[in-house]
């Protein structure tokens, strides 16, 4: 695939340096930014009017992560079994009907989660308020974000896969085009989209409809050519080689069509009527989910359709249907904007729980800083290069990606149902013993799914989410515990400690004397009356003109000059400040580095000029206690 | 070849980067320098004791460059005509022939160089110190340094493909051995390797050796088999499809074992019979290179060797005479050593020039400084990275590099000529008719020989060349004008300018009250009188807080407070500054800007503190007149 070879092939960490750079380049200077990701808004718009919705415009908004699995659910389960040739393909039923009684039990959960927490709560949230130790609810926010990540790069893949399949122009660039995407709803979402934006209802209403009209294209069809086709396989066999580890494996990678189920339980205020409408929202999107599902499932079995890396069943089923006329295009493309609209509510999502986990100080704070447009930047582009690495690394092949994928939802899932077991064992109200089963169970059927999960598919990849999360959460707890040390070693008691004045040396570092060293001499001696120029020379005779031409400028203030053998100007100046530090008569309480540094009017310039002092300034702040002061010289041409 | 979907193989650019940032850092920081790099040497040691040598070992130290290249030269030339068959085969021998002739003439003109310039003079200081024009000069200078590049690309690839010949398990990992070999060369650089030392003169005298009882095996082979054997191609048919273009490419693919002919003029010094070491030198060369090249291509003929892309002729030929017993694998090895130490010999000529043409400003100063073990550091690395990204573009092919190569050499050859063309017409001197002639005819013939390349090699990659001198010169002279604009701005009259006493604000940047900003504060009241502590707050409320607590703790300097409704600190900052800046009743000659920066322990600590001095830095530096201080706190933990 592609032309690895050429010289406009990018690597997959120059990809992510590339997309992290241009981001922050244009995050942080000039008008190109303006142009990408449009004017600042203010800080008071958030709390502005935010547009509340009803439950059946927000269903689709919403049920986008969730829904757009349909297209790939099915197909990974029975992938998982295709070796065993054409006796297993009416197992893809069963795996699919199992699949939605889980979704029937995870809905249910989540109502409960739901008439809990209605002002939106997800698994982080819910898990904080429920368990002591934050560890737990680390393990659900690091294995949630585990799973944005993977969300992105699964459903931006399949979209991509998904269109390829029908436009064979595009096959063998998945790739790129995958990440092409990925930074397109970056910079959408760096502009800002409101979530709750109802433009995102009609991509997903016209995938409904075309996935319905696709089962009832499929049952037209049977009504006239037979419920059992000269093409469909036998159904009931037992094939060779089945175990019941396969079996399991393919449940699982088939569960992956039930991520997104918590979407709107984190997002019950933007419904009209608040949680009623969010518990409408959740039965009609699992009724119309599970009838895709199976209806879809049902009818691939009797078209006997088989697994093709090059052509994804639906569009196979698509194309035996309706051929690849105006009808095959709708649904082939709105496919894509579904699966495309399912990452792009990810990059909501993804920032808004890193920015709460950063605000309880287990992730750098810079992710709590809103962009521009109100939208935490940092977040989103953490999340499109995570996402755009896991893709290249993985060639955006989607099957290799499921095994990553299910396990973190499912234990963010089981970490969610306990907390919501534990609070209505605690809080009781109506009705709690019920509830407290529902979500018992739901979490006593969610962790089985993870344990299977990670048994069957630790080989395949499941192993790296087992490693990840206890790494992540070890990274969390650390950064917690150096921001505390921190905020200690910085509080001061406001009334004993104030400013004072010190003694201050100022040490000007000179290569000659000119205009630069002017504005430096006369800038260090308006400050503070101690002034030393230092003149670090690399042989005898340098050092001699600059003594004398020093003297013929009249001697403005003292000249210390050291002759550096090893042309080097870090180590004499190290020492030299170091003598300063233990000088005995007067030693200094704090020490001043001047440094004069050019700035060219092209860009490019910077190569013509040394870059010493960046470099002096960064290891003196590093390994001294100098304040390093740069006087600016801008040049004229 | 190689894995390039694998995740830990190496995009060209970023295998560039890496180099760069790698050998940079080591330059200029830490311990692990002083492992790979060595201790600092003395400026001093620079002018010590230089070893001299008798013309006998100088002869094999300073031939690298030139003698390797019998090993890839007949093939080249060859190459270009293996596509019509075995009647063309005889042609090697003519072809060779050539070569050798126009060998011949270089070194005679060579010969003239070294009697003008007996103290070494390349192809940059003859054109230097003949044409008033810099541009002609440059045209030398920038031929040469394209062509250092192209040297190291070129024999590091031909000699890792020698080794990947004779041991396959090497083979299809050519591109990453290449850069790999080029990293070795750079690191034992930047140790420093004296050019003259004697132990290179051994592999040399190895590979002569080899190159030698080679030739003689083939003629005791033909004595005891015949001359005409019934492997041998007919001789002087002329082949169908041959024209006179395809002869011409293949004369000049040929010569590209000429290159490395300069080397002997350039470094007269070392020799210890100053210049008539040096010709005896360049009269032994002559004779064994043309010795080997006509009997190499000889035996080529007579063995009916064909061009082979995975195995070199070399190769086959000592395949075919001795097996693939010891003496093939010292044949192999030495030849491999002789390429690797004609790329070694480079990275003393380029970062010289590069040196010699940056102190005449036309190229960036920092080429001019030498590193800690006294080799222009910076050039070396400049050179390993234009290398190594030439050899993964090229993925270590050496003959797709030799349209490239060779054109530079030429021109450089003409314009070195030329120079010393007017040499003798404007100084005269004994016999100077006949040296001018030598010279006029050698610029004739190097300039034909130029002209056949851009011509003939021009639709294969010649082009670039001929795109890249221009390009090069445009930016040298710009370069230069820039430096001389620079000086001329930055003169100041020693009786009438001195430093003076100036009014002085400083801004300190505050984020809360704490001990950084205590520290912060003192220093700036220790330095000036007029201290403005600014807060930007994002909303009215923390605003609110700030100046309370500010009040409680005494109010020690005047506080203002900005609202950013963008939560963007540069722009509120920037307004701050213009507003100081333009304020009419006391205007300061010069406003500070004091910002603290935490310093943690650990370097990832970084990543949990804003970056946002550092951007206001860069910022402030670059489009505003303040004076940018950067106070330190180091973290205890």
């Amino acid at each position: 695939m592609l032309h690895p070879h050429g010289l406009f092939w990018l690597h997959p960490i120059l990809v992510c340096v590339i997309i992290a750079a241009l981001a922050l380049a244009l995050l942080n200077f000039g008008n190109v930014k303006r142009i990408v990701v449009g004017k600042p808004i203010r800080s008071r718009e958030l709390h502005g009017s935010k547009l509340k919705l009803t439950w059946w415009i927000a269903l689709p908004v919403l049920a986008a992560d969730l829904y757009s699995s349909v297209a790939y659910g099915p197909e990974a389960g029975i992938t998982e079994l295709a070796p065993l040739g054409n006796d297993v393909k009416w197992m893809i039923i069963p795996i699919t009907a199992s699949t939605v009684l889980l979704l029937m039990i995870l809905i249910t959960s989540y109502i409960m989660g739901v008439i809990a927490y209605p002002n939106g709560g997800g698994a982080y949230a819910i898990s904080k308020d429920n368990f002591q130790r934050p560890w737990v609810s680390l393990v659900a926010a690091s294995a949630l974000m585990v799973d944005y990540v993977l969300t992105v790069a699964v459903s931006v893949s399949s979209g991509v896969q998904t269109m390829a399949s029908s436009y064979p122009v595009l096959a063998g660039h998945e790739t790129e085009l995958s990440i092409l995407c990925v930074i397109v709803i970056l910079f959408v979402n760096l502009r800002g989209v409101s979530e709750s934006s109802k433009v995102f209802a009609y991509p997903t209403f016209v995938f409904m409809g075309c996935m319905l009209f696709l089962i009832g294209a499929g049952f037209d069809d049977e009504v006239h050519h037979g419920f059992v086709q000269p093409v469909t396989p036998p159904f009931g066999t037992i094939p060779e080689g089945l175990t019941l580890m396969l079996l399991l494996k393919a449940f699982s990678s088939a569960c992956s069509a039930l991520t997104g189920v918590e979407t709107i339980s984190n997002a019950v205020p933007i419904f009209r009527d608040g949680k009623n409408g969010a518990i409408k929202a959740y039965i009609a999107l699992g009724v119309i989910t599970g009838i895709t599902l199976l209806g879809f499932a049902y009818h691939l079995y009797v078209r006997g359709i088989s697994v093709n890396p090059n052509n994804t069943m639906l569009s196979q089923l698509a194309g035996d249907y309706f051929g690849h006329g105006i009808v095959y295009q709708v649904i082939i493309i709105s496919t894509f904007v579904v699966l495309i609209l399912a990452a792009n509510s990810t990059f909501t999502g993804f920032p808004q729980l890193a920015a709460l986990v950063a605000s309880d100080r287990f992730l750098p704070r810079a992710l709590t800083l809103r962009g521009d447009r109100l939208g935490y930047s940092n977040g989103m582009i953490v999340l499109a290069a995570l996402a755009s690495l896991l893709i290249e690394v993985f060639h955006a092949q989607t099957n290799a990606l499921i095994p990553l994928y299910a396990i973190g939802v499912f234990v963010a899932f089981t970490v969610a149902q306990l907390g919501l077991f534990k609070r209505w064992i605690r809080v009781k109200g109506s009705m709690w013993r019920t509830k407290a089963v529902i979500n018992g169970f739901g979490a006593f059927i969610t962790g089985l799914v993870a344990v299977v999960f990670a048994v069957t598919k630790f080989t395949s990849g499941a192993w790296i989410v087992l490693v990840i999360l206890p790494v992540v959460i070890f990274i969390a707890m650390k950064i917690r515990q150096h921001y505390i040390e921190v905020a200690d070693e910085l509080r001061i008691d406001l009334k004993t400690v104030h400013p004072e004045k010190h003694r201050i040396v100022s040490v000007v570092l000179i290569s000659g004397i000119h205009r630069l060293v002017v504005d430096t001499i006369s800038f260090a001696m308006s400050s503070t009356p101690d002034v030393i120029a230092l003149y670090i020379g690399f042989d005898d005779e340098s050092i001699e003109r600059m003594e004398q031409k020093w003297e013929a400028w009249g001697a403005p203030c003292r000249l210390v000059t050291i002759k550096s053998e090893y042309r080097s100007l870090l180590y004499p100046l190290s020492k030299f400040i170091r003598r300063l530090e233990t000088y005995e008569g007067g030693k200094p309480d704090h020490i001043q580095l001047l440094i004069a540094q050019f700035v060219p009017k092209k860009w490019w310039h910077n190569l013509l000029h040394n870059q010493t002092s960046l470099l002096i300034r960064a290891w003196m702040l590093r390994h001294k206690d100098v304040v390093v002061s740069t006087v600016p010289y801008h040049l004229r041409k």
